[in-house]
C-alpha cells in the first residue's frame, strides 16, 4: 500500500474513527484502525470495538492499493502534531507502516488486515431516511435519561418504535427508573412495521458528534439485531441491545390535574441556585405551589437553608412536591421555548412536563420526598 | 453585619481567595472565608490553609460592622450563580449568615470569628518591589522545575536569593534533580542581605492567578519563616519552606564545550512529533548531532520508530544523546526567541539550555541514556 492524503482530510477521518476505539483492549487489533487503500483513489478507515463499528472513506492519492492495519490512537496522535497543510503519505509493506511528513519519519507496528474483525451486518430489511436536524433533537432531547446501570443492560440505549395513533408515529424513548423523556417525530417512509430496537448509548454518542458535520438526511437501515447509520462519508453500524424495552406508556401520567406553566429560564436558574447548598447524596429540592407563586427551597443539614420564589401561572390546590434538582434540570436544559408546562398530581406522583401539547418531548419526572 | 456589595465585586474577590481553601479540611473552620464588614465601607476577605493566607479587601456597602465565617466553597458557587448585576446583601446574625439577592434568599451555618486561624506575620525585615512582570517571568520560567516528591519538601518552591556578581542581583531557582531552571534579575532596592528562601508550590500558583490582574508593582516583604506578597486590594502571606536549598550552583555547566543553536519553534514541534510514539514510562527521545543537522528519533518497542531531521547550526563533534521528551518540551516551552542554545559536554553530562547569553533566564537538564 502507498498514498497520500492530505493531513487535514485524514485527521478529520481519523478524528472520526479513533473515538470508538476503546482506550484498553483484551484483544491488540481492537487498539487498531484498518486502513485500505483502493484503485479508485480513496482511503477507508475502519474501527470497532465489536459492538460498534465506524466506517468512513477519504480522499486520497492511491499509488498502490493495499491494506493494514495499525494503532489508531498512535496514529490520531501523530497526524494532529503534524504540520497543517502537510501531505502525508502512507506506506505499508512487512508488518510496518511507514507515516511520512515534510522531515518526519515514523514507523508504526501493524497487524494483519484479515485479522480485523466486522461486523457482519446481515439483512437489514427496515429502511428509511431521518434528516440530520430530526435524528439530533431525538438523541438530545433523550439521551440524559439513558440509565447507567450495568445491570439494567436493556434501559442503556434509547428505545425506537413506532405506533399507529391519529398519525403513524415515530417515537424514541429513554429511562432510568427515575426519569423518562420521549420524543416523537412522524414515521418516516419505510419505518413502517419495523422491530422496537435498542441503540446502545455508545452508539448514541459516537452518532451525535458525527452529526454535528452532517447537514443533509441520515440514511437508517435496520434489523432485530443490527443498526445502521449511512452519514455520507461515514457509516455507523452497532449492534442493538438484546433485551425488552418496559412498556414506559403506563408511566407517562395522562390525568394529572394540577398545571403549572412557568418561565423554564427563570425555573432553571432559581433551581440551579438553590441546589449549590444541597448535599451532593440527595440533592433534593422542595417545590411549594401557592397561587401563581412557586417557592423553590433546599434545606442541609451542614450549609444551612436557600429559598427562592419565582412566579408562574398556577390555580390549583396548594401543596408541597420534591424532585432531584439534577433531574429537574436537565430536563429544563432541553425546554427552548419561553413557557413548560407542569402537570402534577401529587406529592407521590409522576409529574410530566413538556413546552406544550404540540412539542415532539414529553418528561416524566418521579418526586423525591423531601 | 450587614452589608451589601455588587454581586462582580463579591465574586472577583471570591474567586481570588476560594482557592486557597482546600476542598477537604480535618479541621472545619478552615473551609471557611472569614467576611469582616468594617465602618470604612469595606469587607474584608480571608482564607487560610494555615501554610497561606490570603486578605482581600473589596468595596461595599456597609450598614452595620461586623464579622462572621462562611463556607467558602458554598459561598463561591452561590454568588457564581446569582444574576448578573445584582446586588448581594449579607446579614449575619446568631450563627447563621443571610445572603440576600433578587428573590433569592440563603442562610448558611456560621463559625464564630473568633476561632478563625491567622498567620501571625511577625517582623519581616526585608523589603522590596518587584514589577508584576518579573514575579510572573520569574514563576513561569521556574515553576515548571519544581520537585513534586514530598519527601524531598525542600525541593518542592521556588528558591529565591541574591548574590553579588558583576552586578548584585537576585536569582530565583527550581528543580527536581533532573531539571534545573534559574531566572536572575537585577537585586532591587531592599533585598540586599535578605536571606535565601524557598516560596511554597501553593503559594507559588495562587500568586500566579493574582499576578494575571496586576499591572504595577507587587512589595514583598519577607523574614526567613514567613513571605507577605502585596498586590494592592490583595495580600497573600506564606510560610516559606524550613529547609535547605542544595547548592544548585554546582550543577550548572561551565566548560561545555559544543554548541548547538537552533530554531526553538521547530526543536519544540519536532520532539513533541517523534515522542508520540515514546512509550508512557521512559518518554526519552535521542538527538543524534551532526555538522548542522539533527536528527530527533524514538524508538518504542511496542509502537515503532519516529525520526526527524531538523536544522541547525552545530559544528562540534558528531554524537549522541538522549533527553526526557517532557523536560525538554517544558524548557523548549519558556524560550521565546527565535534561537535557541544548546550547550552540551558528551551523552551523560548536564546540558545547559538558555536563549543567549544575555537571557534572564537557563535552563540545566541531565541527560537520559538511549
Amino acid at each position: 500500500m502507498r498514498a497520500t492524503i492530505e493531513r487535514a482530510t485524514l485527521l478529520k477521518g481519523l478524528g472520526h474513527v479513533h473515538s470508538v476505539v476503546e482506550r484498553r483492549n483484551t484483544i491488540p487489533i481492537l487498539s487498531n484502525v484498518l486502513i485500505e487503500a483502493d484503485e479508485d483513489g480513496g482511503i477507508r478507515l475502519m474501527a470497532t470495538d465489536l459492538d460498534l463499528q465506524i466506517n468512513e472513506r477519504v480522499e486520497a492519492n492511491v499509488a498502490d492499493p493495499g491494506a493494514t492495519t495499525v494503532s489508531a490512537h498512535t496514529l490520531f496522535d501523530i497526524v494532529r502534531k503534524l504540520p497543517e497543510g502537510s501531505q502525508v503519505e502512507l506506506i505499508a509493506a512487512e508488518n510496518r507502516m511507514q507515516v511520512n511528513a515534510g522531515r518526519a519519519r515514523f514507523t508504526l507496528a501493524t497487524l494483519p488486515r484479515d485479522d480485523f474483525p466486522v461486523i457482519a451486518e446481515g439483512e437489514l430489511p427496515t429502511r428509511f431516511e431521518l434528516p440530520a436536524a430530526t435524528l439530533k433533537q431525538i438523541i438530545d432531547k433523550t439521551r440524559f435519561a439513558i440509565s447507567t446501570e450495568e445491570t439494567r443492560y436493556y434501559l442503556n440505549g434509547i428505545y425506537i418504535h413506532v405506533s399507529d395513533e391519529a398519525q403513524p408515529v415515530l417515537k424514541a424513548a429513554a429511562t432510568d427508573g427515575h426519569r423518562l423523556a420521549r420524543v416523537t417525530v412522524p414515521r418516516p417512509d419505510g419505518a413502517q412495521g419495523m422491530p422496537g430496537v435498542i441503540i446502545p448509548r455508545k452508539c448514541v454518542g459516537e452518532l451525535r458528534k458525527l452529526l454535528d458535520e452532517v447537514d443533509g438526511t441520515v440514511q437508517v437501515s435496520l434489523s432485530d439485531t443490527k443498526v445502521r447509520f449511512d452519514l455520507g462519508s461515514a457509516v455507523l453500524t452497532s449492534k442493538l441491545i438484546d433485551g425488552t424495552f418496559p412498556d414506559y406508556s403506563r408511566v407517562i401520567p395522562t390525568a394529572n390535574d394540577k398545571l403549572l406553566k412557568l418561565d423554564p429560564r427563570a425555573f432553571e436558574e432559581g433551581v440551579d441556585r438553590v441546589s449549590t447548598i444541597a448535599s451532593e447524596r440527595t440533592r433534593a429540592v422542595k417545590m411549594a405551589l401557592d397561587r401563581d407563586k412557586i417557592t423553590l427551597s433546599v434545606t442541609s443539614p451542614e450549609n444551612g437553608t436557600a429559598a427562592e420564589e419565582i412566579s408562574g401561572d398556577y390555580a390549583a390546590d396548594s401543596f408541597e412536591i420534591g424532585f432531584n434538582a439534577r433531574y429537574l434540570l436537565d430536563i429544563l436544559n432541553q425546554i427552548e421555548g419561553d413557557s413548560v408546562e407542569v402537570h402534577l398530581a401529587d406529592a407521590a406522583a409522576p409529574t410530566l412536563l413538556r413546552e406544550n401539547d404540540k412539542a415532539p418531548a414529553l418528561y416524566v419526572l418521579m418526586p423525591m420526598r423531601v
